[in-house]
């Protein structure tokens, strides 16, 4: 049988159970030319709060009565299409199910697994996420050595693999996240120079605690965040900074959003914000990967995981997304 | 006698007449290497208002008991300059008072009166306002033949230049402006394809709107108001839209910020939003001033100036700018 986590209506604000279902159904059989895999890891992320609103977005939000929109890595199980045989690893964007249906193309890939400790890797330092960071940092904010980098949501799958990698090519990071905690790990763990507790702090605050940090300034802006942490790092641009928006966790549970109130500071630093998607760097994949490999091989990038297990545990696993519990690159391990 | 505009205290929200004081004071003598300019005319701007406040921008705040600056053109009185010499008509960044005394370099620069109308003009189609807009428009946005370019403020100084030059390069152009009156200026003066009377409409009625004009998204806004106006097109960018963040005239008075709240749209539109000034440009000046002097003799630009008479009625001018009532770039004559 094929389990399947559907999203059974859409959340108001932050997601409860009963917005989903747990159900059964028939292994389904590969269409004219695609492939059934078994999803073994499926990749948690704060996207897929966003693909659960009706709302214009990059992707159409998932239909309800679908299952749960995600990253997965698995093995093929059945495939009507001589590129993809059954027992390779493929990686693509499927569901949080046992069994997917897709389709080659697009996300849906093959994978080396014998190159790395664990498949999951493919969705993290090696997948969607990882290269978030990399192609964000490296090509979107094109970063010069010496220039100081501020990293919100510093302490997560993004945001620590952006931290390490801004080191790797000369700058001077600065990590904002939530919690002693964290921060520790910031500099124990991700090597970021500062670290800087948003908690607790109003924007006044923690705006002065970055200035401390950064006085002439910050170059680049790696925005995983939002809201109030957002409006204080915007009181520290330096001239021609560059802002990468990568994402928004703070505001994805909000039904009116905050959005960005220290708009000013971007026209008088002359500072330029970019919308990023990883989306248009999917031929890189590889390419990038690779990179990441090497770093990590080297000892140079770490990418932390916290692997949560059972179909059955989803929701309970997804929420830890939002209530800061989870360490490193969320994922689900469903076989 | 040299009579002065003087900021005496900082506004708190919309300006009041006691936040400024009228004096005289006698006619200044030329520094060393520096000259004293008769100034005829002076500009008024939306961000004026901004170097008003006491907080951190592209320019120190104006002191307390200093004149009100102002972009002027005028006559040199007086020079310890040989490149400058009575009698020659020059541009610069000077204040609301008949006689300033100037530094040769950053935005003092002579200018050929005999080749304008009036040398007003050089505060408008020739000067940094109309400048703003051809820089901002052709440089930062870099519009293609046939996209769409939408342009707040349309019916301003500003946005009505943007929106000619749009046409010149071949954009759709639509307008945004408040009320009848400056919507029929929109198409009757401007050759705007679209107006959009933003006035007693919310978010979502002015996002209708801009959709129904613009089904396939905007790929240029040029933004000279913010707030709900901003929130209203980020409903419409098209995939990798640019925004020129040029203004922010709806934020200038209000003593807590709007700021934006629709930014999660420049995410999933993988827009750019570059924050502007043309200070970097000044040195392409003449070059530009050029461009738009054969515009506007072949007919195809117009620049609609708002002339006020009298030093003595700067408050009342300046104020034109926040109740709407002015039309065309507005200019204080006075001398």
């Amino acid at each position: 049988m094929n389990r399947r986590f559907l999203l059974a209506r859409r959340p108001h604000g932050v997601p409860v159970p009963a917005d989903f279902a747990l159900v059964e159904a028939p292994v389904p059989t590969p269409p004219p030319g695609g492939l059934v895999v078994r999803n073994h890891y499926c990749s948690l992320d704060p996207a897929q709060r966003g693909w659960m609103d009706d709302a214009p977005s990059y992707m159409p939000p998932i239909a309800l009565g679908d299952p749960v929109r995600a990253t997965t890595v698995g093995v093929v199980h059945a495939s009507d299409n001589p590129e993809f045989r059954p027992g390779d690893w493929v990686m693509g964007l499927n569901g949080i199910e046992d069994y997917s249906v897709c389709a080659p193309g697009g996300f849906t890939m093959k994978v080396d697994v014998t190159q790395v400790a664990s498949p999951s890797l493919f969705l993290s330092a090696m997948g969607a996420v990882g290269l978030t960071g990399y192609f964000g940092l490296l090509e979107v904010a094109k970063p010069q050595p010496g220039e100081v980098l501020l990293v919100s949501g510093a302490a997560g799958a993004v945001g620590s693999a952006v931290g390490q990698i801004g080191k790797i090519v000369g700058c001077r990071t600065i990590g904002i996240a939530g919690g002693p905690d964290k921060c520790r790990r910031l500099l124990t763990d991700y090597g970021f120079d500062v670290a800087i507790d948003y908690k607790g702090k109003s924007v006044t605050e923690l705006a002065a605690e970055i200035r401390a940090a950064a006085p002439g300034g910050v170059n680049i802006v790696f925005e995983n965040v939002g809201g109030t942490v957002m409006d204080a790092e915007m009181l520290n641009l330096a001239k021609h900074a560059r802002i990468v928006l990568c994402g928004l966790i703070s505001e994805y549970n909000l039904a009116e959003k905050y959005g960005l109130r220290n708009l000013w500071p971007i026209l008088t630093q002359q500072a330029t914000l970019y919308g990023y998607l990883i989306m248009d760097y999917a031929p890189r994949f590889a390419e990038a990967g690779a990179v990441m490999a090497q770093w990590m091989a080297e000892g140079r990038l770490r990418i932390d995981e916290d692997v949560q297990e059972g179909l059955e545990n989803a929701y309970e696993a997804f929420m830890r997304l939002f209530t800061g519990a989870n360490t490193g690159k969320l994922v689900l391990k469903i076989a």
